[in-house]
Formats: C-alpha cells, sequence, structure tokens
C-alpha cells in the first residue's frame, strides 16, 4: 500500500466520469453551501458498494441494495441536509424519484441511479427543492471538485484524492465528520476508476479496503444509519479486465487500500471539534478480530480521547480501557507507548519523562500503541481528540 | 422499593459502626481535602462484596478478595488520590501495609481489615503519608459524614444516605463522579447495618441491588480497576438472623434497592461535568438483558448527551442508536419518547411540538423512553449529559 495519492484529485480524475453540484436549499450551514451532486459515468459499470450495519437505516440503503441486485448502475445522486432515514413509505418513494429525476436529466433509466442522503434523520426531503436543483445540476469532467463539496454536513474541508496503478486511475470522496454521526455526519464515499475490472473481484477488493480503512475510523463510536460506500468502474482507459489473478490485481488493490486509507485519515483529522488525528497501533492480539476490537474500544473512549486533547500522558487510562475490554490479555505482556514512548511493561510503570512527553503530545498527530501480550492479532486504527467543541456542535445544533 | 432514603444518613447510622477522616496529603484537589477514612464495626460482621470486572484491577481488589474469601471482615481503610493500581507487587504490599496500621490502631487483627484506593492509575501510594495519617484518623459514632467526604475524588459533594427496614437501620456512602472514571472517580460505595444478617443471603441481596443501580449507571462507559461495593452488616440491633425466606428478608431487600438506587443516581447526578439526570427506561426488549444493553448504550451515546446538554429533542440520535445496537428489533413496535412526549411510533415520526419539547428538556431531569418492539425484557437506568466541561475536566488534568 505505498501507492501515492493525489489530494488534488477527485472522482472525475479517472476518465469517462462527469459529475456536477448546486445549491437547492435543503442545507442551511456549512461552508460553499453546495448540497446537490450527481456523478456519473457515460459508459456502464462495474459497481461495488458496502453498507451501514445499522437496521433501522434510511431509504437509500434499501434502494441501492435493491438496485445493485439487480443489475450494474452508472450514475448516483446525493444531497446533503436531509437523511431521509426513519420516514417510512414516504421516503423510500422520495429516494425513487430523486433516481427518476437523475435517469431523466442524464438520459438513461432510473434503474441505473443510485441515491444516498444524509443530515438530519426523521425529516422528510424537500421535493419541490430537490426536483429544481437536479435539474440545475450542470455535468463536466472536472464536476468532482465540486461534487466533493455537495456532500459535506458537519465536515470543515472537502475530502477527495487520486491515486495512479498502471495506466489506470482510481479517485473519489467521501464525507463524514465522525466514523458516523446519526445526524448530522454520516459517512459517504465515492470512488470512481476507469480501468476495467470484473464486479465479483471490486466487491472483494471494496470490501477489504473498507474493513482496513473507513471500518477502523472512530470519532464517536455511533453507526448511522446512511453510511455508505460506492466504488464504479467503467473501464475507460481500455485493457484486459481485471480480476482475482490478473497482473494487476494486486496492483488495483494497492491502489484502492491507499485511497481509503487515505480518506479514512481525512475522516478522522476533520472529527467533529477534532485537534489531532490519533493512530492506534495494536499489536499482541489472540487473534486480528481482537486486536481491532481494542483499536474501537481506545479510539472510543472519552476519557482517553480528552486526555490526548489535553496532551496529557495519562496511560492509565488506556490501561483501563484493555482491563475492561473483555479481550484476551496477558498481563505480563502488556505494554504500552504513547508518541513513541514505552511508559508501561512487565506489569509497572517505566521511568518516563511525563512534561517531555506531554510535550511530544502537543503534535498534530498522536500514536498510541498497546499490545495485549496475547498473540500475534495486529490492527491500525484511526480517531481523534475529544474537545469542548465537538459538545458545543452536537449540544448547540437544534433539529 | 419504596423505602425513603434519609439523604442525612452516612455509614455509621446503624449501631455499632465508627469511622472517621483526616487529610493525609495524598490528594492534591478536591473539596475539604480529606483523603484517608476508616470505617469500623466493634461486632464482627457478615460481609458481602462486588467489584470491578477490569482485569487489569487494583491491588486492593485482589487484597479483598483473598481476605473475604478466608473469613469475615469488620473494617475498611479507605484513601483518595492515588488508586494503587498498575503498580505489581510492590501495591500488593502497600496495600497489605496499609491493613496492617489500621489493625494495629483499632486492635484487630490485620485479616479482619479490608482496603480501597481510589485516584491516579499507575502511582505508588506514599505510605509514610499514610502511615501518619492512618493513625491521626479519629473514631467516632458520627464519623460516618467525614469518611463520606474522604473518599472523593473529582466529586463535587458527598453522596451518602440511610434508611430504615423494621428495627433496623441501613446506611452508606460512596463516591464516583462516573459509573467509573478509571483514575480520578472510581466507584466505591461502604454500606453497613445494624441487621444480622447471614452471608449468602447478604451477598446475594447486595449482587441483586448493585445490578439494578450501580451497575446501571453510567458517566462515560470507562469501567475503572478498583470499583467496589462493601456492606457489612454487624446485627448490632439484635433479633433474628436474617436468611432467605425470613419474615424481614423481603424489607431488607427493599431497603437495600432503595439505597443503592438513591446513592447510584446521585452518582449519575454529579458525573463530571454534568447539568442533568438522565433516566432511561428501556421496554420491548427480546429479554431484560437485552433492555439492559440497550440502556448502556443509550447512556454512553456521545451524541444524545450532547444533545440532551442543549435541551434538543433530536430522536434520530436515539433511533440511530437502536439501530446499531445488535439488539432484537421489531420495528414496526419500536417506540420513543422524550419527557413523556412520543417522539416516533409506526416506523415515522410523530407530529410533536419541537419547541415546546426543547422547553420541558431545559429541566434538571430528563426521562427517556425507549421500546424495542420484540418482547417484554424492561430495564431502568441513569446517566447524564456531556458537557464541555467534562472536556476540561479530563483534558486540563494532568498526571
Amino acid at each position: 500500500m505505498t501507492a501515492e495519492v493525489d489530494p488534488d484529485g477527485h472522482a472525475t480524475s479517472p476518465r469517462g466520469f462527469l459529475a456536477g453540484a448546486t445549491y437547492a436549499g435543503v442545507k442551511t450551514y456549512g461552508e460553499g453551501k453546495l448540497d446537490v451532486g450527481v456523478l456519473a459515468s457515460g459508459l456502464p459499470c462495474t459497481v461495488a458498494a458496502t453498507y451501514t450495519k445499522n437496521v433501522l437505516h434510511s431509504a437509500s440503503v434499501d434502494i441501492n441494495r435493491a438496485r445493485l441486485a439487480a443489475g450494474p448502475a452508472r450514475a448516483v445522486v446525493v444531497n446533503a441536509g436531509v437523511a431521509n432515514s426513519s420516514t417510512g413509505q414516504r421516503g423510500i418513494e422520495d429516494g425513487l424519484r430523486m433516481t427518476a429525476l437523475t435517469g431523466q436529466k442524464l438520459g438513461i433509466a432510473p434503474e441505473e441511479v443510485l441515491v444516498c442522503s444524509t443530515g438530519v434523520i426523521g425529516h422528510y426531503l424537500p421535493m419541490d427543492k430537490l426536483e429544481r436543483g437536479i435539474a440545475a445540476v450542470e455535468m463536466s469532467p472536472s464536476g468532482g471538485e465540486p461534487f466533493s463539496r455537495a456532500i459535506m454536513t458537519t465536515d470543515t474541508r472537502a475530502k477527495r484524492g487520486s491515486v495512479r496503478f498502471g495506466p489506470y486511475t482510481l479517485g473519489g470522496c467521501c464525507k463524514g465528520s465522525g466514523m458516523i454521526h446519526p445526524d448530522m455526519a454520516t459517512m459517504l464515499a465515492f470512488l470512481t476508476t476507469d480501468a476495467p475490472v470484473d464486479q465479483p473481484f471490486l466487491q472483494q477488493a471494496l470490501s477489504e479496503a473498507v474493513d482496513r480503512s473507513f471500518n477502523l475510523v472512530s470519532v464517536d463510536g455511533d453507526t448511522s444509519p446512511s453510511d455508505t460506500v460506492l466504488l464504479f468502474a467503467n473501464g475507460a482507459a481500455g485493457g484486459e479486465t481485471i480480476s482475482e489473478g490478473s497482473p494487476l490485481a494486486d496492483g488495483f488493490r494497492g491502489a484502492l487500500g491507499a485511497l481509503c486509507v487515505y480518506l479514512a485519515k481525512e475522516i478522522a483529522r476533520d472529527g467533529e471539534g477534532a485537534t489531532k488525528l490519533v493512530e492506534f497501533r495494536v499489536t499482541g492480539g489472540a487473534t486480528t478480530a481482537e486486536a481491532r476490537a481494542l483499536v474501537r474500544l481506545l479510539s472510543t473512549s472519552y476519557l482517553l480521547k480528552s486526555a490526548i486533547h489535553g496532551a496529557d500522558p495519562n496511560w492509565g487510562r488506556i490501561a483501563a480501557v484493555i482491563g475492561r475490554s473483555g479481550l484476551t490479555v496477558h498481563e505480563p505482556g502488556v505494554t504500552i507507548g504513547i508518541c513513541g514512548v514505552r511508559v508501561f511493561e512487565r506489569e509497572r510503570p517505566t521511568e518516563f519523562d511525563p512534561a517531555r512527553l506531554s510535550e511530544a503530545m502537543k503534535g498534530d498527530t498522536i500514536v498510541i500503541e498497546a499490545d495485549l501480550g496475547a498473540g500475534g492479532g495486529e490492527a491500525t486504527g484511526w480517531g481523534c481528540d475529544l474537545s469542548a467543541e465537538y459538545v458545543s456542535i452536537n449540544a448547540d445544533y437544534h433539529t
């Protein structure tokens, strides 16, 4: 995964994709104020997708699942401001109407259009505004940039990038000011490539990449009803179809992994109220799943996140999370490190200099290491600190 | 559980108990500054205890477990400021030394003395200060009051009470500015009664009461390495020994339940940075365990706690927690209520007045109701809102 990500790339960097965005008046906050976007391929695509596991999910998740089970798609329409979740049958009808309007605009079947909505739960979509908005979107080969802004909610900046592998480009954008914020920062990602990729391999590669990137980011541990990652491959750059075992299969996996990790870290760094990116490196798990579980627990601890915000090398809070984790722990082998300094090993504190370590923790990227002493399971994930600003954002916003 | 709790009661309200406290210099913060306390019965006691499930627990938990397995105890010595956790063999030796000093002072065997420590993890106890402090404690029948202050860390006030049942009194105190805060607000409770109670029934009644009170309170979801609840019964008020099936067994259970729920709610209300007590009433769980699980998830959601702080009737955050819970959910039966107002039912929002509901949420006690629609499982638990103050307390405190 050493492929280099171009931070100026976006979802229309790969050949054959067009996108555009406009302000329809759905979103009443946020930078730039774009709130409706359309992304489409001129050519048919293979598509892979991953969705939230939240059972009370939004209408769009049901629509996209059904569409992709029936056949391929080549476009997606997105709105920010209203999540169209917990809205019953009317929500489904509104989502379908968005795809029909977009299909009409692009001259393709509604069945080839997917839909995502992000914003407040439990509100109905303002369909009159969306109808005018979708009609007003101007599609262009540079539209990936405004598209990346139209999907933002509490995000403070667009998160996008592209990466090259062989003769191909992979690009995309995501939004989310937390792993998942149920009403204001649902995580969405839209990825595109001009490589020809067969669908089973595309889905497998996406699932793996998401598991090692977006699924290991947490801002607050809450999971939204709308989380969706879509990957469109249109083959516009020609060549042999890539499948499992193809010469370019590993290159594609590496590129996709690099882009997903880059975007996932961008989400953590832009977590609501965040001032620092935190990387959690867990080793010594009885299994990989146990190592991943500890990453999730560490990255959602109020106390640890608060300590990191205050540049406080309070490793006891890490020990407490390990102890309450329910995971396999071999006490004599447990070690804890902060910013490269070993602070606990062999069941007792080391002689480290707290003032010096606190100084190191004032940087904008903090590395937390924990070894469970129990086996060879490893995982790395990302999160952010917890600031008073987080509380303000989430307490002062009114439904 | 309609027994009435006297908020002025304490651990020496029952007959035959003495207590005292002093300032030894272990704690460098907090109101009143008492930091060492001793509680003892003149008569032998039966004792029941519950402990943290954190596997990296403090030395005191190991010592108390071993002591109570070997025989009964009649006293406990407590210090605040240093938790004596993650301190290895030296921690065990320091804890044993505290019980030896206390036994010597009281003229009883060290084996009859238990020990609890609360405060920062990973620091060694200042044994010279503690030796002088334990010697300086003056024991008296009104000492339950200063004792309740000596166990405080970030608590803003002492939490204590007593309750009468038949001819007996049950009293006690607890500390904790969160369900469990690994380094500054470990939850401890010390309960006493002058009723004669046999040990198996005492333990069973305590485990049940703790399960319905302290185990359903959460401030931040973190569990400390030192959590301990001790209940001493010395029989000083005479009468027949109470056991399962005794005429007073239900009265004792009711009194113990009422005192534990009272103290648990006191902890939630005094949660770090809290401005409101939140009561979570979950119904419709497939099982009681599933209903309890949802109480825990709701009471630890950053987003819901922030919304409550801002008096925002953002019920989508409750729906999102239900959806991500992994519990059995029967969607058509799911209902959500806030402060007595039904906001979601039959898979869609109700027509409620958000401004009016927000006004109701400005009170100091908020009731959140959620029905999973899946069965007859019920649970009620307590928590608090998340304020910027919480972050300040936990970020600005340095180890």
